[in-house]
């Protein structure tokens, strides 16, 4: 893609109302624009960056056996009677009356729209267990919408939902969700780290959040230093079997949030070395809640002995816009933003520092061209600036790898190679540079 | 994927109150399901048909030079008061109050959203001509919602907007969405008819109407039959040039909708054999409306001589979500849907015909496999029903390819091979259905 035939309307100046580094590099960026309170449009590169995370999301899901659906963003508020939770779920649900007087709301989470759905085609044992997730968009009336797409009104969930005949096949079910969760965050570059959890308006006795940590997180949490040491892509999760084991690893070590902190559990069963404390970013929850919904709303299953029995449920969350900008608090400098390559809206950035020089024009479209023919997406930088300017924005959009091509290298046969994460530059021929961008893109 | 693991939901009932075919085809196919009045949640075979229908149309909107973007669903009211729409639009628009008694909209359409966007960020003639969409669900509080989802109140819609230095850039950019939209829908496998038509509350002086003809269109439509000769696939497209010639050679024929129809030049100007009058669906809609936005909401513009002036816009939408209903009333028979293989949830549907057959599970499974391999979407009927199910579920969901295994042929080394469109079967070798199954689906 050709910079000056795409839309990327970078900043120098913070703005005034953006008090964290993700919220302030977004804006500079150009990935996302204020519409409202807490509503947010996003612009191509902070939309690229939204997909890849939805992408990631999605291959995790489906490699655990979920299955994609999509339900609306607006429910009829019947379904929320139903479940009880219509009057008690406050001021944060937006609720709307359409011009027949019917009262809708703007989903906030879809534990009895889904429910609804599996109690309408679900009649048999045999068809559980059953896991259906979506990503769709989701409204909160935050009272104070803060941080940008960290705490907006109107934000992207994937939400996931499993129904089980029993409590041992739910709990298989959410250790699947547990384990897909790591894996989820790991691929984006994230140590993410299971905590005990409340579980809040969302109800049932098992609840993990999984947090970032970092020196913003709302929230302050608890944990076992070994617990950030588990790498969770070297582990073999093929079956129920290696599954558990792993989680119960997992929770053999202590974590909890601030509600749930025991500072004599913590002293007792973690060496002073190992106490880790600091500010969570929360990108998932996760649910195990029984018949909580299943029971009020009938969602009923035959079982192999031929008698009704209310399904048991969980429900798995992930802010997927969210994550756009806790993967931001991860991964920045003074400069701007460090992308993971799994994210990364172009994984290459071509800066032409001479536009005016046919050859180094030349080049950096044929280089262009090659990346792109080999699946490498790459933004190339011809806009008619200063170098100075093209360097500070390539920092600022943080791609992961910039190829610098300039007429006094280019002479030699040569192009100067800078990888963002370490802002170390190297002089190569063409060929080594692509071999490096190949061997970069491919290891991720 | 295996159907026993995958969630398809088939009715053989017809739904009482759908009254098109492709309501109740994507009904007792188990694509979608109401949620409330013109409100749905699409379930996995439905989702997956408008997924890839919504990157065809990103594929054409991307190589017609366009950028996506993604605004909210909910919009503030003060831009609605800007353009001076926010009283005019009427009932349909669906008004919001926020816990903080701000005033919101569910977005019907984007001009407003959009041209605020542009305002912010560009100033120079140097950034034209520029055109950005996204694709998003929007809402139209239909007093009647009815046929499903083509006419639903929450529907999935490209829309894209055009911005022009002047009115010869303006008819240029508009030329190329008209293209773009020709492509598109003959990638789907639809010949949708240009028709000129009224441009409504979008206003403007220039729109047409894109429309399937089938017996279930909601309004009339005229035109000249060599319309629809033109194979827009075959047409070079690379150039501004290239491009105006093609549009003029399609305004060259007479079309209309109901409302601009005029009999007596309809007789003029077209052979009363090559009158073409049917009912239309519309699938597409674009307009150039000048100033219309642009001018109360001071969307401004430095051009080359230094002065201010107000861009030109246009804006074109698809209705994505119709189109998967618009595909099936095109494309249906008494036993189901026949979906084209490009907007297919799957290209090969797997029959095994019987399950205790160990050497049929294997062998089903094998193909299953391989196909897959081969980056070919397949599902594997491996249910323990009967034939006969199997068989009118498969015709029932359309998939293009049935690969029927039983254990008669399997002992001679053979499959046998329906393709759904015509409803013949051919008995082949392996290697020869594999070979046949691959010509089809990259032949689209």
């Amino acid at each position: 893609m050709r910079w000056s035939n795409y839309f990327i309307p970078t900043q120098k100046e913070k703005p005034v109302d953006a008090k964290i580094p993700s919220h302030q590099l977004m804006v500079r960026s150009g990935m996302i624009k204020q519409e409202s309170a807490g509503i947010y449009s996003w612009l191509p590169l902070g939309l690229k960056v939204l997909r890849n995370i939805e992408n990631i999301i999605r291959e995790e899901q489906i490699k655990a056996g979920a299955i994609e659906i999509l339900m609306p963003t607006l429910q009829s508020s019947d379904l929320w009677n139903e479940s009880g939770r219509y009057d008690g779920y406050g001021e944060e649900m937006l609720r709307i009356t359409d011009r027949q007087n019917r009262k809708l709301i703007y989903g906030p989470t879809n534990e009895e729209q889904v429910t609804e759905i599996f109690r309408k085609y679900i009649k048999s044992y045999k068809s559980l267990p059953l896991n259906l997730f979506h990503i769709q968009w989701k409204f909160r009336d935050e009272v104070r919408p803060r941080f940008g797409v960290m705490r907006g009104r109107e934000f992207l969930m994937k939400d996931s939902y499993s129904f089980d005949l029993d409590e041992d096949s739910a709990k298989a079910s959410y250790y699947k969700m547990f384990i897909a969760y790591l894996k989820t965050f790991k691929r984006m570059g994230l140590n993410a780290v299971p905590v005990s959890a409340e579980s809040g308006p969302i109800g049932g006795n098992l609840s993990h959040e999984f947090s970032i940590i970092a020196n913003t997180g709302e929230s302050e949490i608890f944990c076992d230093k070994n617990l950030l040491n588990i790498d969770i892509s070297k582990k073999d999760c093929n079956s129920d079997d290696e599954i558990s084991k792993i989680v119960e690893e997992y929770l053999g070590f202590y974590s909890a949030t601030d509600e749930k902190h025991d500072k004599v559990s913590f002293d007792k069963s973690v060496e002073v070395d190992n106490q880790v404390s600091g500010r969570g970013i929360e990108v998932g929850h996760i649910f195990s809640f029984g018949d909580k919904y299943s029971k009020p709303m009938k969602a009923l299953v035959v079982n192999a002995d031929g008698k009704s029995s209310n399904v048991y449920m969980g429900s798995y969350g992930i802010g997927v816009s969210r994550l756009v900008a806790a993967i931001i608090e991860s991964f920045n400098d003074e400069s701007g933003i460090i992308w993971p390559i799994s994210v990364a809206p172009f994984k290459v950035n071509i800066i032409n520092l001479k536009n005016s020089d046919a050859k180094c024009s030349e080049k950096s479209m044929e280089i262009h061209n090659l990346l792109e023919g080999l699946g490498i997406e790459t933004i190339f930088d011809d806009r008619d600036e200063s170098a100075g300017k093209k360097f500070s924005d390539a920092d600022l959009i943080g791609i992961p790898i910039q190829l610098i091509i300039g007429p006094r290298e280019l002479k030699n046969g040569n192009v100067e190679l800078k990888f963002r994460k370490t802002n170390k530059k190297e002089i190569l021929s063409f060929d080594n540079a692509i071999d490096q961008i190949k061997i970069n893109v491919l290891k991720g």
